[in-house]
């Protein structure tokens, strides 16, 4: 019987985990607090926005929405987000991008203050997971994998590591997170040469290509853990990941669902960043 | 038969195309010059600063080389080089490393601005290999790498390449650079299992294991391409790599010997580099 790898499961139990470290925080009188920073009426981030906000009352961390109008200045942009950094109540900041074209996105994300920076889109992150070091923190999305892995008692040192996709905000990440861990780890995307046979290589799968439905039976076999990133619409209007769901859950060990997998385990992880940051204070 | 690849082929190239440009820069009254900072005296920088120094004086590349005493403050030598950031006839810095014990290695290789840091120490030049932007530059030895592929007219593009280690200096940006030229990549290391599987699914090979002569002909196939990268003393007292090179011989497609292989193009690929700095200076 394949395994149904369920984020609405694994986001429980990290909200729970997230709730009783919330109170502890709170009898040393430190209260972890969120604050995102909107330009404009994306409708994407304003859903993720309701999501994170949804996520932060439940555990118990506060919350701060900062909307600016779309035609905001760079440097209103800036002012914002250094007050936001300089500000010993806010222990993370969550800015939604891309921004609107007037504004260099380099320059904004990287005004966020590594500390803050519990979506890792800064420099100071990125460097923290290439190098492994403890700096800043790493994109959720990579991170909500791990959570997966680990709730399911998943073990990844030593296993074969497929990473489909090569961005910096789930590929390329994840791909060094999986190395620290111990996996070996290889790297597909559009330009690699009979990806079917590379990924049934794999142990462990993360696929993050962005294409709706790419990953058929033919990529798989059994015995493997396959996570899912992707989210698209297909034709019938449904939404979907980027793996075929109905032919690979008849082959492979466990497989995270769309909806209701990784996506589902993101702004939990979010959130555990804002207390993880809260914590650091604490060293 | 299997072709050996030359270091010291690779590297006459690329001097000589580097004595053209570095011609072509002198009547844009440009003149690169590369400055080295070492602290103390080990034996393995001296004889790198001598190769250095012999590779620009070469070429025709300025240099100027800083030894500090082994007591020097890391103030003194922040700002040893703070001058030479500063100083617009320096376009390269090569800084010698391991620092002694008292200096922070971290706050000193970070000084550096990443427009000189030709040997991509500082987490400028980092952030430029593992988000594939144009920033610093990569480290020497796997350029060298790519530099001896390309010599030899070895496509890497859609194929499988395995890099054996997971070095900041080697593994890591071995890998991100391969990822760039579309390569797909697997990075190995000592928790792998069952290594000799994984490396003879690849069709090019880094070797940086740092171990001597590690890998035998069970890691090994027809048609590979093999770049050892290490550089050793066996039980013998004799130089060697981190590949059985008599084994290999007899297996793959091609191979670098050690010495006369990677090693020999890394001087030649810091000279590039200090070139490469002059040049941008012209964007």
């Amino acid at each position: 019987m394949t395994r149904i790898l369920s984020g609405k499961e694994v986001a429980a139990a990290l909200n729970l985990r997230l709730k009783e470290e919330v109170q502890a925080l709170a009898n040393e009188h430190i209260f972890p607090r969120l604050a995102t920073v909107r330009v404009g009426a994306r409708e994407d981030d304003i859903s993720y926005e309701k999501g994170a906000s949804k996520r932060c009352a439940n555990v118990g961390v506060g919350i701060e929405n900062i909307v600016l109008p779309e035609d905001v200045t760079q440097e209103e942009l800036l002012n914002t987000i250094n007050r936001l950094n300089a500000d010993d109540s806010i222990h993370g900041i969550l800015l939604f991008r891309p921004l609107p074209g007037h504004i260099d996105d380099k320059t904004v994300r990287n005004s966020i203050s590594a500390e803050k920076d519990i979506d890792g889109i800064t420099d100071r992150s990125m460097i923290g997971i290439y190098t492994g070091e403890d700096i800043g923190f790493p994109p959720c999305t990579p991170q909500a994998c791990l959570e997966i892995l680990d709730h399911y008692g998943i073990e990844v040192a030593g296993r074969n590591a497929v990473v489909i996709g090569r961005s910096l905000v789930v590929g390329k990440p994840a791909a060094m997170m999986l190395i620290k861990r111990n996996a070996t780890v290889t790297i597909c995307h559009t330009r690699t040469a009979d990806m079917p046979a590379v990924v049934r290589r794999a142990d462990i799968v993360i696929v993050s290509a962005g294409r709706a439905e790419l990953i058929g039976k033919e990529y798989l076999r059994e015995g493997q853990i396959v996570l899912d990133v992707g989210i698209n619409v297909n034709d019938a209007g449904k939404l979907c990941g980027d793996v075929k769901y109905d032919e690979a859950v008849d082959v492979v060990e466990a497989i995270t669902p769309v909806p209701g997998g990784v996506g589902t385990v993101t702004t939990s992880v979010l959130v555990k960043h804002v207390v993880e940051a809260a914590k650091r204070r604490l060293r």
